[in-house]
């Protein structure tokens, strides 16, 4: 299981931080890191606050985006403080370790993202992940170091690899389902179709979105949709632009026609 | 809890059944019987198997349909003993009440539905569910009687609720949300107008319809959908249908200009 998950931080400020987010995971058995635009470098710091697990600094990966690092994943947690305007669903760290679990369970990549020491994760960073996991904490002190959170999470992970295997043919819906999960690449692709048809029907005013995508996304991410649905989706939204193209167009005929026959008769 | 419950028996064909079943009941302190298209009546076997619990035969409600039985309950659970074509969200007796408590303690009504002695329920009937519950059994000899399902199922109602108090200010997503769940009548009004869109749009061949709305029906079930993302969804549907109305007209009057023009050059 463990093999399978990946630890994800966005900006992190101080290299200290990731040098013993990595003693945290090799500490726990998690191996693989991935940095989002990191405002600091792997410098002596971090070398030395890793303590022993320099080699998964060695290995660990440097992407632009958020997007790139849980591209292949199945299954995006997204660590959160606050409460959210929109509501997101959101787990315990053990709930957290059992939704990895069985997702590893059925073949899934599985993301844990951490955000900004100072900040966390922005909404949007938040609204891609399927569930939001929050550590209890001392509501009078409840600002956790960003490695500490990491240690906090892996050891569940641990715990949760090192149970008896409980998951056999059961997963997320607790049978054999018939297709994989949709990786988050193909989420972003149907949610990019999604929006543009939206758009092409008049429902969406790009200029003033309102909260429509986000409920939309938050609606979608929770099903955790597999392959099949996202294809059957992207059918159906193809199936909608058509016809809006040809409501469209006849739209724009009938005006050009209207001012042709105005002319005519001016 | 146990008064927000529903018991809904689907077509029994055994008067002592409803009785027994009945008294699995109110052993349970569950009291609401819905019996939907009963072949068989409220006769005086029945009373003898309901043994002291002919109160819940008294008040029992008969209805035409199980989407009449359930038309005002949030959350939807059917028996199940095959494997099913498409796979469904499934739970255990034990998963299937703390599903039901979740559901309870953000006032939602819940419905478990109990197919036929013979056959169960119908593909059609497990499709309208939000989940499926299976009682494990000897794989050898698995058929249980449907009263000592109900039995089953309302013990395990029961020990939800005498439990303590441990769903607060949570729910199905972990977290408080921000709309109720949206009831059984919505979600039929909603698939409804789903079908009929995807019908406009050329996407559905009613005449071969497949396992479209099946899937359809799946995807949307499992998320267990908000009102305010039913209304947004509707509101989506009527934007759709709006375009493809344009687009169909178009594509009539085209066709007629087309004839009209052939004609004056004939």
């Amino acid at each position: 299981m463990l093999d399978q998950i990946k630890i994800v931080l966005v900006n992190t400020t101080h290299s200290g931080n990731i040098g013993a987010a990595a003693r945290a995971m090799k500490n726990m058995g998690v191996t693989q890191l991935v940095l989002v635009d990191p405002i600091a470098e792997i410098d002596g710091d971090a070398i030395v606050r890793a303590s022993g697990a320099s080699e998964i600094l060695d290995s660990c990966i440097t992407v632009a985006s958020l997007d790139e690092a849980v591209a292949d994943c199945g299954l995006v947690i997204g660590t959160s403080a606050r409460g959210r305007h929109i509501p997101w669903p959101l787990c315990s760290p053990r709930e957290c370790a059992d939704k990895a679990k069985t997702a590893v369970a059925n073949h899934n990549r599985v993301a844990l993202v951490f955000g900004r020491e100072s900040r966390g994760l922005t909404n949007e960073e938040l609204h891609k992940c399927n569930a939001h996991v929050h550590i209890p904490t001392n509501p009078d002190f409840s600002s956790l170091n960003i490695a500490a959170a990491v240690q906090v999470l892996c050891y569940e992970m641990r715990l949760a690899s090192l149970e008896e295997e409980t998951v056999t043919s059961s997963n997320t819906w607790g049978v054999e389902w018939d297709y994989e999960l949709a990786k988050h690449d193909d989420m972003e692709r149907f949610f990019d179709h999604l929006k543009q048809s939206l758009v092409d029907i008049d429902f969406l005013d790009p200029n003033t979105p309102k909260q429509l995508m986000t409920r939309l996304r938050r609606m979608f991410q929770r099903t955790a949709l597999d392959t099949m649905e996202v294809s059957m989706m992207r059918g159906i939204l193809a199936a909608v632009q058509r016809k809006a193209t040809i409501a469209n167009d006849s739209a724009i005929k009938q005006q050009t026609d209207t001012q042709t026959d105005k002319q005519k008769k001016g």
